[in-house]
């Protein structure tokens, strides 16, 4: 987290989401590669060296290769040590979440091998045991980011559960989060256990910036699902303190009428530093009002 | 789910779990094979075809298999490929959930293609949005299995927070997926909406059998992790409604005192069996008394 943290310094706090479908290629890649592989990892190394130098991270949304099956899964992985050999700090997102000894092999598959990452996303409704074998490599540098509220339409269906006490079901897991955040600390700011906070529900966003001030936020749903400028940048404390993603809505600029005509790699930089400035102005706003 | 009932209720309810960690597969096959994938493939089809004819399905969990990277996938595709020769139901305990368009893209992925299975399991935390993209897939024959009870020791610290209304969390999310499985019933007694419920903590497991009459259970936690014959029996409903799951227990009996001796593929079928005898022999108890 202590090197998000620094990126997110030099370079903005923009996540490039790879939610790399087939469908999303375009012509001039298709007509130069035969197979799936090679296509999907021509548009991601495009899209990669468009935007490595404006990007805090790239978040790789793994289902979108497990649906291309064995091909798509080498097109992961070559998306991955291509994002390494940059150096550019990388994300799993694969919400993995399991009993004690299945998450020790998520663990060893994610964070060792072929799909090594700096950090995961996880979901922890099975409990505080699916989210403890991370810990052994939370201490070597690596990062989890535990759902928390999520950024779909119906997120609040279990998240937002009032419970006995009148808060909701998300609240009990912050406070989890939170207490064990502390524990592994160490030296620095940000605890190595993330969370996901999505910008859609930013009342509830709010509330858990508010109690969680050690915890780094990965914040989904930013452009094409809803989220706006003027609420995620409320999810960061002195414009640092989360990554906000966006996928679709930057990898996909080259579809959109204000960058017709330009490549889908040229499409996807100006859309990056239009996201950019656009949150940055944003924060120039609040801490000047 | 009726292809299930089928097998159940020919072979008797034993899902045996294919969690093949390297470690566990015996020198006589590392010694013949170099590499990963083919070390693993060969105890699978090994252990499969000792046990094809008195199981019910086979659940194979794809963490062991991410583990081991793309030499490990290509393993996984080649079981799931040698099961479905073999017409046996097949299970891949995938434990996945995300938003929408994201699980679009595991249904296309587990559903079809190089990964296809019968069934998955999927993780609901995020909310109802996040399993309607498989129900056109339920209507040609496919099933998911939804987290609602697992089997690990901390498995209450979310399941079992208690709501405003005095119920636990997993209650709220039973109500949403009974009243969706009788939306999808048609024809069949089981919804294609089933749902995983540990046996190792009873006490929920027969309230939630009590309320689901039309829900097939995938019930793990059986044999390594403590859940006991006497229980287990208690989710079926005459002997049927559910597959019992043992992986380690099966898989590494060949490791026992009890089968010392015997070849890892014949311990696993003797193992098999016994299990079976004893869950057979409970049903009888309690059907007589």
């Amino acid at each position: 987290m202590d090197k998000l943290y620094n990126w997110v310094k030099e370079r903005g706090p923009i996540c490039l989401g790879l939610d790399t479908a087939l469908e999303y290629i375009p012509e001039s890649i298709r007509s130069r590669h035969i197979n799936k592989e090679d296509q999907i990892f021509a548009f991601n190394r495009g899209i990669i060296e468009a935007t490595k130098d404006i990007v805090a991270s790239y978040k790789v949304q793994i289902a979108y290769y497990e649906a291309e099956g064995i091909q798509g899964l080498m097109a992961y992985k070559k998306t991955l040590d291509y994002i390494k050999a940059n150096k550019v700090p990388v994300i799993a997102d694969i919400k993995r979440g399991d009993i004690s000894k299945t998450a020790q092999m998520y663990a060893k598959a994610h964070f060792s091998g072929d799909f090594e990452v700096d950090a995961i996303t996880v979901n922890m409704y099975m409990g505080t045991d699916t989210i403890e074998p991370y810990y052994e490599y939370l201490k070597k540098g690596k990062g989890i980011f535990v759902l928390l509220k999520t950024s779909n339409p119906r997120s609040g269906d279990i998240q937002n559960i009032k419970t006995q006490t009148g808060e909701f079901v998300y609240h009990e897991i912050m406070k989890l989060l939170d207490k064990k955040g502390k524990e592994l600390l160490g030296q620095s700011h940000y605890s190595p256990i993330g969370a996901v906070v999505g910008c859609t529900h930013p009342e509830d966003g709010v509330a858990i910036r508010e109690y969680m001030k050690n915890t780094f936020f990965l914040i989904p749903g930013y452009g094409a699902q809803g989220g706006k400028p003027q609420d995620v940048v409320k999810y960061l404390i002195n414009g640092n303190g989360g990554i906000i993603n966006s996928s679709r809505g930057l990898i996909l600029a080259y579809k959109k009428e204000t960058w017709k005509g330009l490549k889908f790699d040229e499409a996807a930089r100006k859309a990056t530093i239009e996201m950019k400035d656009t949150i940055l102005q944003q924060l120039k706003l609040i801490t000047q009002g």
